[in-house]
C-alpha cells in the first residue's frame, strides 16, 4: 500500500467529514476526523461487497459512537455503496439518507447507533450469531462463515452500563471474532473525561477477559493499527485495541471539547484543506485516486462473494441437508409448517400458567427452527425458557456447551440482553432471537427495546411474571406502568395472551414477523383454558371471547383478566345486563385489522370497560371506562393480592354495573370511531 | 465480645432467617443464612439508634441483594427496630410490615432494594451525600458528620450496568466513606456463576479505584471480616471487601441452588436447630440473652445520638448561620419566601427554550438551598444544569472542586445517575437531588425512577430536549412514548412547562415536594412567554391559558404545543370556530385539584382535542380527540420536522376542525366524568 495514496485517502476522508458538519451546520467532526485513520485501516482489510451489503459472511462494522456518522457515510460513500455524494450533502436533513445517527436501512449501516453503549453490545450479538453459524453449519472444507465483527467506542459507550454488561458477557464468551477500537481521546461532552471517568479502562476489559492491543499514536501511524488488527484477529478473546487519537486531527482546535459537537469554522476547514493539498475553496471533492483505491477493495470484496457463492453451491450437494436449511434461511423463509407443531387447546384442557405454555411452545419451535436462540438474564427456571435437551451456547473450554447451543446465559443482564439480541437478529440469516426476564424488568432494557422497534429488529422478549399475580415478591417487582409504557413505543407487539391458544398465537406472531419485535407478557399463575378462544381468532390481535345475545356492556381484557372478566360477566348477567367480553392479548396486531371487523368487536352503542390489573393509560382507545392499578402493588399471596385490589368476579362487576348506570341512555359511539 | 455469644447470635438470625421464610413459604433463605457472619459483624459496630431511625449521622446500612431480606428484618428486629415478632411471622403476606422486598418506610430500612444494582448504587448516592454534608458543616472540634455506608451485594448486583456505572463513579469520587461487601457465593438463579459470570469480579472494582479485602471463610472467620472492615475504614477508597460464603450455610444443602430461593424443607430446619442447641419442635425463638446483647449495642447507638444532640447545640451557639441552616435542613423545612426567587414573565418577554429557563431556576435555587446538589450524565452544556460559579464536587485530590461542591459530573450513567441522586434523596437532611439527560435517555433510568416513586424519594430529573424539535439528532434521541411511559408511573410528576412562568412552577412543586419525585422535560427551542400564564395557574397543574366567550372546541396541550396550540386556535377562530386552549403542564398535579375546578377547565359539551407531539397513549383522560405521533421521529431541522409531521398552526387547526366536526350535535361529556 503507498504511503501517498493512504494518506490522502484518509485526509480525504477527514476533509469530507468536515465538510458533510459544516453544510449541515450540525454534527460531530472530532471524532470522525480523529479516527480516520483506524477506519481506513480496518475498512481496507475487511471483506464486504457493497453491491450486496446482504452478504452473510462480511465482516461486520459497528460504529458505537453513532454520532461521529458523518465518519461513517463517508466511508460507505467512498467504497461504492449506494450513498451519493448528495446523500452526504444533504446530512442530517429531513427525508435525507443521512440522518443525525446511523439506522438501519441506510446500505451498509449494520445497525442503529447513537444511544451510547448500544453499538458496542450490538457487535457483542453480531459476533454471538456468526459463532453460532459458523459451528452450525461450517464442515471440512467449507468454512462457510469466518466473518468477524469490528466495532468502533469512545469514551461514552464505555461509560454506560449497558456496554459493561455486553462486554464482560463477550469476555466470558470468549468471542475471538470480535474486535473493538476503543477510541481514547479523553474528551466528552463535559469537556476532559478527568472530571468523571478515570477508571483503568482496559484494565477493566483484561478483567472481563478481552485482550488488549495498545496504538500509541493513531493519529498517523496507520502501520501500528494494522498490525494490531493482525494480532487481534489471532486471539481466542475478544480484542479491544486502544487507539489513542486527538479529537478534530488537523484543526486549528484539535484536541480540544470545541470541535465534538459543532461544526468546524470556516478558516479552520480553509487551513485544513491547504495544508494537506485540497482546493480551498472546493467542498465535498475526492481525487479520483482516492476512489480507485476504495474501490479496488470493494471489487475484492465482489470477488470474495463470488467465492462464496460457488463454495456454498458445492455445499448445498455435498450436504444436501444442512445446505437446503441454510438456503431457506438465508432466503429469510420459515420451513413450511413450520407453526402446526405449537398447541392448541379445548375448553377441558387444564388451567396452565402462561410462561409454562410458553415453555411447551418454545420446545416444539426449536426442534423445527435451527434459527431461534435465545436464553434468560439468570431467570431460566422462572422463566421456563429452557426446552429439554437444550445446549448451551458457550465456548467448549467451560464444558459446559459449544457456539452450535442455542440457549444463551445472558446472567443478570437485561439491558445488554436486549442489544445483544438486537445483535444477533441484525446477523441475518434469518435469526430469530429472544430474551427473557420478568416483565418488569425488561424495563432495565428500555434503551435497547426501543431501538429493537425504531431498527426493525423482529426479536422476542418472553417476560413473565407479567402481573400483580406474581404475587410474594411484591410492588418492586410488579408492573404497573409498564404495558402502558411499550404499547406506546410504535412498531412494538405486546402480548398479553389468556390461555394456551392466545400463547400459540402469540408464538405465530412472533416468529413470523420480519420487522416488529414483540415482548410477550406472560403468568405466573395458572389460566383457564377458554371455551371462546381459538388460534385462529387470537391472530386477529382482539376478538369477542365471550359472546352474548344483545349485549349492553363489553368487558374487555388481557391475559389473566380475561378468564376473571368472563366470571364477571356471568355475575353480570345474573343481575339483567348482558355482558360481552373481548378480549385483545395484542393492540399492535388488532389496530391492523380491517375496521369493521374491529368495529364488530368493539361496537357503537354498547358501554365498555377494561379490565387489566396495571395502569389504565392506553386503554381509552378501546373502551369508555377503565378497572385498572394505578398505583403500585402489594406483597402477598396471588389470591390476597388479587382481592386486596377487588380484582374479583365481584369487584369487576360492581365496577361493571356502575358503567352500565353511568352510560344508560347517553348515545354511545365506539372510541375506534375517531374524527382523524 | 464472648465467642459464645456470638456464635448464639449468629445461629439466631440463622435459624430465624429460615423460620421466617418456612413460615412464609416463600422466599431466600440461602443468602441470609451465609451472609449471617458478616451481617453481624457490621450491625455489631455500627452507629445507629433503633429507637430514632432517623438520626443524621447513623451508619447506612443497604441490602442491595433485597431478596435476602429476611436476614434485614431478622436483624432490625433482634436490634430493637420497631418490627415485632408479629411482623416477622407474616413475612411476605398482604398488608404486612415485612414485604417481599425490603421498601422505604419500613424503620431501619434505608432504601427500597430487590430490583438487583439498585442498593449499591443508591449507597453510592449516600456516601455521597455524607462527603458533601461533612464537607458543608462539620467544623474543627465538631465533627457532626462521619458516618459510614455499608452495603451488601451478590453476583446478580454486579452482573447489572447500573451497578458498573455508579461503582465506578465511586472509585473516580474516591468515596472512603463506602464499604461494600461482595457475597461471593458463586450461585445465581440459574446455577453456578460459571455458566455467565467468569469476569475478575474485584480485579474489575480495583480498575476503578476501589480497595479490596479478602475474607477467604466468612462462614465462620468473624473476626476476619471485623478486621476488614477495620482496615476498609481508613483507606481513601470505597472498599470492598469479598466474603467467600456458603449460600445455605448450616442447611444439609448448603451451597446448592436449591436453597437461594425456595424454603428449607422442615426435616432440613429441624437437623439445623438440633445441630446449633435450638428447640426443634419451636420455631420464631430468640434466646433472651442474644436479644439482650444485640440490645446493648443498639443503646451504644442511643447514646451516642445523645452526645451529638449535646455537639449539635454547642454547634448551633458556636456557628450560628451554618447551625440554623443546618437546624432548618433537619426539621426538612426549606428557608422562608425561597420560592421568592424564581422568575415570572410577562407576555412581551423573549422567547427562551424552557432548558435556559431552567437553567435560570437552578441558578436562583442553588444561592438560597444548600440542599440542592445535582449535575449531568455528560450533557452539561446541553441540559445547561451548571450554575455560574459552581464547584464541582470532587475529591480534592484532582484539583477540580471538593467534597463541598454540590455539582455533580455524573459521566454518561443515566442509570447509575438516578440510583445515586435516589441515594442522595435517602440520606436526609433535607437533601433535594436532581439529575440531567436527553428526556429520552431518562429511558435508561427506567429501573431507578420507578424506585424513585415507589420509595417516595423527590429527586428531580432535568430532561431536555424533550421531543422531536431537538431536530437533527432524528429518530434515536427523541422521545416518543417517554410521556406516556412516565405518567403511567403512580406517584410521579411530568412536568413539561410551555414557558418561563410553567418552568417556574414546575420548579416550585417539585422542589417543594416531599414524597414525589419529578421529570421536568424541557424544550431545546425557544418557547414564547404566554400572555395567559401565571405561575399560580400553572401551579394547579392545568389551567385554561387562552379564554374564549363559548368556545366550541377546546385544545389541550403542553410545552412547545402550547403556544402552537393558541396559534391554531386563533386561525380556527377566524373559521367561526372559537376555540379555547388548556395547557396541562402536569397530569398528576391537576389530577389533584378539586373536581369543580378540573370540570371547569375541561368542561361538559365541548369536544377536547390534545396537542402534544408524542405518542397519545394516556390523553384520553382529558380529551376527545388526540393529535399526536404514534411513529418514530426524523432527523432535520427543528422547523422542517414540525412541518414533516403537520405540527403546524394549520396542521393543528385542521384537526381540530375535524374534531369540532366530528362531535357536532352529539352530547359531549367531560372526559373527566368516569363511572368510578
Amino acid at each position: 500500500m503507498s504511503q501517498d495514496i493512504q494518506t490522502k485517502a484518509i485526509n480525504t476522508i477527514r476533509v469530507l467529514a468536515a465538510d458533510i458538519v459544516a453544510k449541515a451546520n450540525s454534527g460531530h467532526p472530532g471524532a470522525p476526523m480523529g479516527m480516520a485513520p483506524a477506519a481506513h485501516a480496518v475498512y481496507t482489510q475487511m471483506k464486504f461487497n457493497p453491491k450486496n451489503p446482504h452478504w452473510i459472511n462480511r465482516d461486520r462494522f459497528v460504529l458505537s459512537n453513532g454520532h461521529a456518522c458523518a465518519l461513517l457515510y463517508t466511508l460507505l460513500h467512498l467504497f461504492g455503496y449506494d450513498l451519493t455524494m448528495d446523500d452526504l450533502k444533504s446530512f442530517r436533513q429531513i427525508n435525507s439518507k443521512t440522518p443525525g445517527h446511523p439506522e438501519v436501512g441506510i446500505p451498509g449501516v449494520e445497525v442503529t447507533t447513537g444511544p451510547l453503549g448500544q453499538g458496542i453490545s450490538n457487535a457483542v450479538g453480531l459476533a454471538i450469531a456468526q459463532a453460532n453459524f459458523a459451528a452450525t453449519y461450517n464442515k471440512p472444507g467449507y468454512t462457510l462463515s469466518d466473518n468477524y465483527t469490528y466495532c468502533f467506542f469512545g469514551d461514552g459507550c464505555m461509560m454506560e452500563g449497558v456496554a459493561s454488561e455486553a462486554m464482560s458477557l463477550a469476555g466470558h464468551l470468549q468471542l475471538g471474532n470480535l474486535i473493538a477500537f476503543y477510541d481514547d481521546n479523553k474528551i466528552s461532552i463535559d469537556g476532559s473525561t478527568e472530571v468523571a471517568f478515570t477508571e483503568d479502562v482496559c484494565g477493566r476489559l483484561e478483567k472481563y477477559g478481552w485482550d488488549i492491543f495498545e496504538v500509541p499514536d493513531a493519529d498517523t501511524d496507520v502501520a501500528a493499527i494494522s498490525e494490531a488488527i493482525a494480532k487481534a484477529k489471532k486471539t481466542n478473546k475478544p480484542s479491544c485495541i486502544r487507539i489513542r487519537t486527538t479529537i478534530g486531527y488537523g484543526s486549528l482546535n484539535a484536541g480540544s471539547h470545541s470541535v465534538h459537537g459543532a461544526p468546524l469554522k470556516k478558516d479552520d476547514i480553509i487551513q485544513l484543506k491547504e495544508k494537506w493539498g485540497f482546493d480551498p475553496e472546493k467542498s465535498f471533492v475526492v481525487p479520483q485516486e482516492v476512489y480507485d483505491f476504495y474501490h479496488k477493495i470493494s471489487e475484492a470484496g465482489a470477488a470474495a462473494e463470488a467465492e462464496w457463492n460457488k463454495l456454498f453451491e458445492a455445499y448445498q450437494k455435498e450436504f444436501p441437508k444442512e445446505g437446503a436449511e441454510l438456503a431457506r434461511r438465508l432466503r429469510g423463509e420459515l420451513p413450511e409448517g413450520w407453526q402446526n407443531v405449537l398447541p392448541t387447546y379445548q375448553p377441558g384442557d387444564a388451567a396452565v400458567a402462561s410462561r409454562k405454555l410458553s415453555e411447551v411452545c418454545l420446545g416444539k419451535l426449536q426442534a423445527v427452527l435451527p434459527e431461534l436462540v435465545g436464553g434468560s438474564a439468570d431467570l431460566t427456571p422462572s422463566n421456563l425458557t429452557r426446552w429439554s435437551g437444550a445446549i448451551d451456547f458457550q465456548p467448549e473450554s467451560t464444558g459446559l456447551g459449544n457456539y452450535s447451543g442455542k440457549y444463551l446465559r445472558f446472567g443478570v443482564r437485561e439491558h445488554g440482553m436486549g442489544a445483544i439480541i438486537n445483535g444477533i437478529s441484525a446477523y441475518g440469516a434469518n435469526y430469530k432471537s429472544f430474551g427473557a426476564t420478568f416483565l418488569n424488568f425488561v424495563s432495565y432494557a428500555s434503551g435497547a427495546l426501543r431501538l429493537s422497534a425504531l431498527s426493525h429488529h423482529p426479536v422476542i422478549w418472553v417476560a413473565t411474571h407479567d402481573s400483580i399475580g406474581l404475587g410474594e415478591d411484591g410492588p418492586t417487582h410488579q408492573p404497573i406502568e409498564t404495558l402502558a409504557h411499550f404499547r406506546a413505543i410504535p412498531n412494538l407487539m405486546v402480548w398479553r395472551p389468556a390461555d394456551g391458544n392466545e400463547t400459540s398465537a402469540a408464538y405465530i406472531k412472533a416468529i413470523s414477523s420480519t420487522k416488529t419485535p414483540s415482548v410477550l407478557a406472560l403468568s405466573r399463575q395458572n389460566l383457564p383454558q377458554l371455551s371462546g378462544s381459538s388460534v385462529e381468532k387470537a391472530l386477529k390481535g382482539g376478538y369477542v371471547v365471550h359472546e352474548v345475545d344483545n349485549a349492553k356492556l363489553i368487558l374487555v381484557a388481557t391475559g389473566s383478566e380475561v378468564s376473571l372478566s368472563i366470571d364477571a360477566a356471568k355475575l353480570l348477567a345474573e343481575k339483567g345486563i348482558p355482558t360481552a367480553v373481548v378480549s385483545i392479548p395484542d393492540f399492535f396486531t388488532f389496530d391492523q385489522q380491517p375496521a369493521d371487523y374491529k368495529l364488530s368487536v368493539l361496537p357503537d352503542g354498547v358501554p365498555i370497560m377494561s379490565v387489566e390489573v396495571m395502569a389504565t393509560s392506553g386503554w381509552a382507545k378501546y373502551a369508555h371506562a377503565h378497572f385498572g392499578l394505578n398505583r403500585f402493588g402489594a406483597s402477598g399471596k396471588t389470591a390476597d393480592v388479587y382481592k386486596f385490589f377487588d380484582f374479583t368476579p365481584e369487584g369487576v362487576a360492581k365496577r361493571g354495573e356502575q358503567t352500565f348506570e353511568f352510560f344508560k341512555g347517553k348515545n354511545l359511539i365506539s372510541p375506534l370511531q375517531t374524527p382523524f
